[in-house]
């Protein structure tokens, strides 16, 4: 169950729904986000809507039966756009193009990225300052520093930073100089970075976990919602299976699978989802069809001399003519009327 | 090791070439199809293939090191184009739209669908008369007579016909009856079913296995080309992983990856691959940009009522709107110049 | 529902009973065994048990509500037990020892073989001599004359045979040289061969398929005993999973699981399901603590010179080890009276 | 290359070591833990180890090839034990049982557990403390308040605790109430909590991850080792398939695998690798059978009134009779003289 409070909701009035609520089993928790503040009732009683529904201070309640809540689609029917400011958008009905390498290497390597984005009219650039490793020995990204070069010089060519968080105590650090925070594939079941992202701000896309499902990634996306944060974003990424021809399988069916089930934006990463250069193009497009709402991509000068994931990176000819097919495959869907 | 031979080869000339390859190791299958005849050698020691190149009665000498060999695009860069007489053809460059009922029900049931694809200016049906089901007390089709019946219906409107085989003895009786055989999902790896295949001259769709490799598909492949049948199509169709939103995890990365080692035809089956009807547009879409050269999908005049997969069935509304998007996707990405 | 009529009942009787319970909406199958008649109704409406048990004719009425009837233990709590002849069982409360070399590949190997199982109390033999192989280029196995001339050598010593079938036109002249009809994981869903397994009185034994679920396992099963014969064991040897350490993932989970839900006897493969030789012994022994009624492994006289699966073959010192360790571990089980 | 140096290196030996070292294209990390110090190297160019064996100051020079490095058994032969005080070990050769329930949940149940561990000779409990939950809503622990009270009356009782820590901020917390960290599935590539515990003198058991590969857990642990310490445990609890008649896929055959490449000690963990209360027993021998140092199960008084994971909580009766079987079996596994 799924309460919107009025904003001149008094104390007592919200306590004794409160203890009504919980007189028929089920247990509230107070969301306050940006942009509302929520009552989500967990339980299992069959209940008539009708009883709560008269109660001063309500402006809306909805029976949400899926195990996530706050960031399914039953209660909130209009999509959620997350505003970067200059306008930049992340929302359905928009293509959010989002390119940059795999790690951040040098302030060249950044302002050659930023120029190649300004010329194709690519608004987020995404990078890598933080860099998860399955070895301890492996390049583990430039850090805070990295970060700061970064933003100064993306934020006077008016681009937007996403950029990946690996644990809380980065959170603080990095607030002023990133515009979308990422959390990994191998964070998305990390419980206590998403209550701390709850807490801020600032709008965060949750990758799919390795092996996540589509309602893991939907019940990690309710741990930030629930903390404060409405400002959020879902990116499919590939998930592990038994084919080993590709680095993971795109799993283009949570597309449209997560726009019908949340109001939330959904984002596909080709470069991770099949891992080849080559074929990084046809996914991408295909992530459009599949009913995407932004691509991310990997993009590099000379991608042989990335320090990380070349394989799957794209030269700056090969991200201008994506790009601009990109844009093109989605003015045709939308034309289609898909979801 | 692959060679094509001459037509005017002579057999000493055969005989004197395959002695010449044994001595290095290799050992030699003739292979003998409709279109010609080659010699393919499995070994592993390294050679010169000058060595060999200058006897006579050979066209041409490739190093396939490849688990599969003749259906790899390492030797026949050519695309695969598979003729379904009357102008139908399903090939690179072209879009083969193919839809139809799970089960071939009834006279008036086929008549119907027959109707709405004329109506559409698709071209070839599909649908099943010998169904595999998990159970055996489910509807296993109507068999024989149902085809003969659909033959009859179908080849008055000019319509081709695409069915599932399921066993050799089925084969012979069919023939007369079917423009393409279907080998399904659980029979990928039905080594009798394939050699068997392999000597008959009628195109042949291979359904990748249920967790079927992309390498295990082409062998699958290999089968019936070395059987002597070089009319072979590739059909992505899901696999099966953990996620359980979907009915499969349609894996279109494999359409790039098949498309490039292989010069053989591939189709995606966007029915099969999400398993809901409601997405099942997006990803058909989705299957066009990826590269796909052919779609197979699902329809009936009333889903709700179909004997078999009415879940994932389009009614004919929605595949007249979806046929015609797929045309249109794949105007667009012939003008994109993909693969 | 399962009615299990009695011996005497009349056809009167019986098509009144058929009668009676298709007005209730069920459609009924009837399955005559080497053990008894049985009338299998499928459909979903709730009825009182007591309105059909008064018949005349009937011995027992069950409700069986899982996808598969026959081979559940909620009708049949005694377990089966497969009779070989000359006291050599398959079967709950027994540990079958069942080895021998991947294929079968020329009389000095059989008889060397046999030799060694005999000096270790192995009554079962396993070998192929039809092998299901991904290339067509590889050895595909001796065929029927080898298995004339195994089943000579075996039979002269008291040796009884288990072997894979892979197609229907096999069953009629491999029938009188085996003592088991082996389904291997490619056939696990050919329902055609399942179903003219069901028309033999020869056991069979059926592996779970590369990547079948248990369900589906037991609905395999079922095929065969709805087409008539009882004689089943289930065989668990490893599924595909995204994990390439090991050839496959046993799954020792299914064995309780499959002991739980069915009354057939089921035996662990742990030479396919690590496919590492050195490995091969732990997993057969957790095999046993699983709960499994046997261990089917490959064992040759020199493992690096078998035609195939040298890498996971034990040689006959190690297998001699193994069969006196499965034999201790057993016995030790019996004692901690689990399922 | 691995370079363990003495104890009474210089540093200008050390420093003349790497620069050499560094000269063919090698990079040291310098790892300093509670047992030695070590020069771990990582480049591709071959040489020579007798060009770097002569230095002074080298015990000992070793050339691992693996992606980890430190955690495999090519450079140390002799197993790690794990002493956690008072003659409680977790090593091989020995079989550590460790029990307890899911959640920590009261002052009375821990009493309860303790006597029943007691009672049974067991040393070791388990018990969450804080609970990674995949809903915001669910129960996530008595925090640090229940590992106190918990700590008080284990401590008395001469018993150990192991409990899983989620994230960095409560290492140092948790520090002096633990005997055995335990990273959980979900945090199997938190690289910044392992380089955390990398830091810290107490023992660390990882969990592999849901769906971790093997290598991924051997590295994992390197990044703990190459922080600083050596006590680590590894822990295979399930991997996620597509099966889902159990809650994980227990995957044995890691087992024999893990002990093979590393030094470090293997648990099994049954509960969650089946999920289902009555397979159990089944699954934890057979773990012990696979090669297991150690069985970590959930039991809990009445597990019908667990707070979490009742439907794989054995109940004391059933701890009790398991514990005393994995005994039993172990004593004989010994007698095998398996790995």
């Amino acid at each position: 169950m799924i309460i919107q409070v009025k904003q001149d909701i008094t104390e007592v009035q919200k306590e004794r729904l409160i203890k009504e609520i919980n007189q028929i089993g089920y247990k509230i928790t107070e969301v306050i986000t940006q942009k509302g503040t929520y009552l989500v009732g967990i339980g299992s009683a069959e209940f008539d809507i009708r009883k709560f529904g008269h109660h001063e201070g309500i402006q809306d309640i909805h029976i949400v039966s899926d195990a996530y809540k706050l960031v399914s689609r039953k209660w909130k029917v209009n999509p959620t756009s997350i505003d970067l400011g200059d306008g930049v958008y992340i929302k359905e009905g928009d293509m959010a193009v989002m390119a940059g390498p795999c790690s951040i290497e040098s302030e060249e390597q950044i302002v050659k990225v930023i120029d190649h984005l300004k010329a194709n009219n690519i608004k987020i650039m995404r990078g890598g300052v933080y860099k998860p490793r399955s070895s301890p020995y492996a390049f583990r990204g430039l850090g805070i520093e990295g970060l700061k070069l970064w933003h100064e010089l993306a934020s006077k060519a008016g681009i937007k930073i996403i950029t990946e968080v690996m644990q809380v105590s980065q959170i603080e650090e990095m607030m002023d100089y990133v515009d979308v925070f990422q959390v990994g594939a191998r964070n998305t079941q990390n419980f206590n970075l998403l209550d701390e992202l709850g807490k801020v701000d600032k709008p965060v896309m949750i990758k799919r976990g390795i092996s996540g499902t589509i309602e893991e990634l939907l019940q990690s996306a309710e741990y930030v919602f629930s903390g404060g944060n409405e400002k959020l974003i879902l990116c499919e990424r590939g998930i592990r299976t038994y084919e080993k021809a590709t680095r993971n399988t795109l799993d283009l069916n949570a597309v449209p699978v997560l726009k019908d089930k949340s109001h939330l934006p959904v984002v596909v990463d080709p470069s991770h989802g099949i891992g080849i250069r080559k074929f990084v193009h046809q996914m991408a497009l295909a992530g459009v069809m599949a009913g995407a709402d932004g691509i991310i991509y990997e993009t590099h000068e000379i991608p042989e001399k990335a320090y990380s994931d070349g394989q799957q990176t794209l030269d700056f000819a090969q991200s201008s003519q994506l790009a601009s097919q990109i844009r093109k495959t989605f003015a045709m869907r939308k034309t289609f009327d898909l979801l």
